[in-house]
């Protein structure tokens, strides 16, 4: 599993739950984060880097758990990779598309991602039509720590009465991108599920929040029981804890105390990285 | 000039006020920005690879303009290069020296900056008692253009009401470095200048906000002064606008656009460069 920071381990969480006994390599790319504010160039170039250090560490499955990553470098990726590759964007897409009964979701993210219209794209495919809103202060916010907090809720009260008024350019025109009738509302990073409680009562009633990282968490599980098992494998085995290994670009200290707070689990063995070349 | 963003377009916005037909060359290493949350050992390495590059580019004056990349790498950059260095803390310090009569300051900055407690050591070398604070948010929010707004006011009261406590952690004990004395607040980062004014409603009235920026560009300018001018230089030269010219690791567009609020002049003649190695 791969991403810019710790914001991937809220994937990492959603996946333990679902496939406990499976052998996890984490990497996340702390020394050059954040890709959120990056060129598509710059986010290909990092990620290539960063998924073929993950297969010569064994990889049989690489998972972008990077929505920006996965918005703007997935085929490049794709075609770096010798192993089966899945992202955010495509299971995010499914699920809103799925739980949306009026065809109308509205998207958040970082100003990358929605810049990529990647989401756009993924959900129009499945005939849904799409607002999209970059949300650029939720990352630091989370990060800050500040995830039950009069400020983040003021943010957050900002940015959706933006995304969810009924007009989104000129009180003139209703916009082909109306978001009045959308009835879904989709995750489109991975810090985000922090603050999905806070979302959840901020966000308007009639709203199904939709979280891709359990929508990714969901498509990989479905994907790792397709694998063959090693023949030493035994029920024993799948019962087992995670077994789990971490390799940061930027101190392995940092990495550790942030990373439990979106793992929900203790963060050890984490191994610093260098990925220069 | 070096830094990390666009956050060092202050001290040049300063410095050209002061110096106006000089020849400036500015890097921004924005494929690698934040400094703010990452390891000294990367930081340094990062600061190193774009100092050498400004050299090879006819540099014959470093400003450092970066606090963090100061804070935790300005030995290792003098010892890289091969030209004078000039860094933001100790023209920072020295200015909140001058302006403190109570010999107390406050500080506030990055995480990093803070946490190297580079303006600590400058300032009691002065005999200036310090507490620093970092303030994470203030970067984001600037950049989020939020710059006379609600929720950065909101910010800066939670984040200085702290910084100024009389009671820096238990109420019962007196700390030390017990801040209700403090008569300066020293902004340590560079994209603050942004927010003076903000910075100036919200914190008490009788404190004296030192501007690191404007400090940086005082003692460039004088050390300016001080360099031999090329034979073929005369006045009318002096007069003249000053040259500018732009390096940035990312999108050269995104610079362009970013940066004209912070420099205050527009930014054109911006070159990508990539610094892999």
């Amino acid at each position: 599993m791969f991403d810019s920071g710790v914001g991937g381990l809220t994937v990492l969480r959603a996946l333990i739950e679902r496939i406990p006994g499976a052998n996890y390599l984490y990497f996340g790319d702390t020394a050059r984060l954040p890709y959120g504010s990056k060129s598509a160039a710059t986010v290909a170039h990092y990620a290539v880097d960063a998924v073929r250090y993950l297969q010569d560490q064994g990889a049989e499955l690489l998972v972008i758990a990077c929505n920006t990553a996965t918005a703007l470098a997935l085929d490049e990726i794709k075609r770096a990779a010798s192993v089966p590759v899945i992202g955010v964007i495509e299971p995010g897409a499914d699920a809103a598309a799925k739980a949306s009964k009026k065809k109308h979701a509205v998207v958040i993210g970082t100003e990358a991602t929605v810049a990529s219209h990647a989401y756009r794209r993924a959900l129009e495919t499945r005939n849904v039509r799409v607002r999209e809103k970059a949300c650029p202060l939720f990352v630091p916010l989370v990060e800050e720590g500040w995830i039950e907090h009069p400020v983040t809720e003021q943010v957050a009260k900002i940015y959706l009465a933006e995304a969810f008024a009924s007009d989104f350019g000129s009180p003139e025109v209703r916009h082909p991108d109306d978001a009045g009738a959308a009835d879904v509302l989709l995750l489109g990073c991975t810090h985000y599920p922090l603050i999905k409680p806070l979302l959840r009562r901020v966000a308007p009633a009639h709203i199904t929040i939709v979280d891709s990282a359990e929508s990714t968490a969901e498509e990989v599980a479905r994907q790792l029981k397709l694998m063959p098992r090693p023949r030493s494998d035994n029920s024993d085995e799948i019962a087992a804890p995670p077994q789990l290994k971490f390799f940061a670009t930027d101190s392995a200290e940092k990495f550790r105390k942030m990373g439990t707070r979106f793992l929900g689990l203790p963060v050890e063995n984490v191994v610093h990285v260098d990925l220069k070349e």
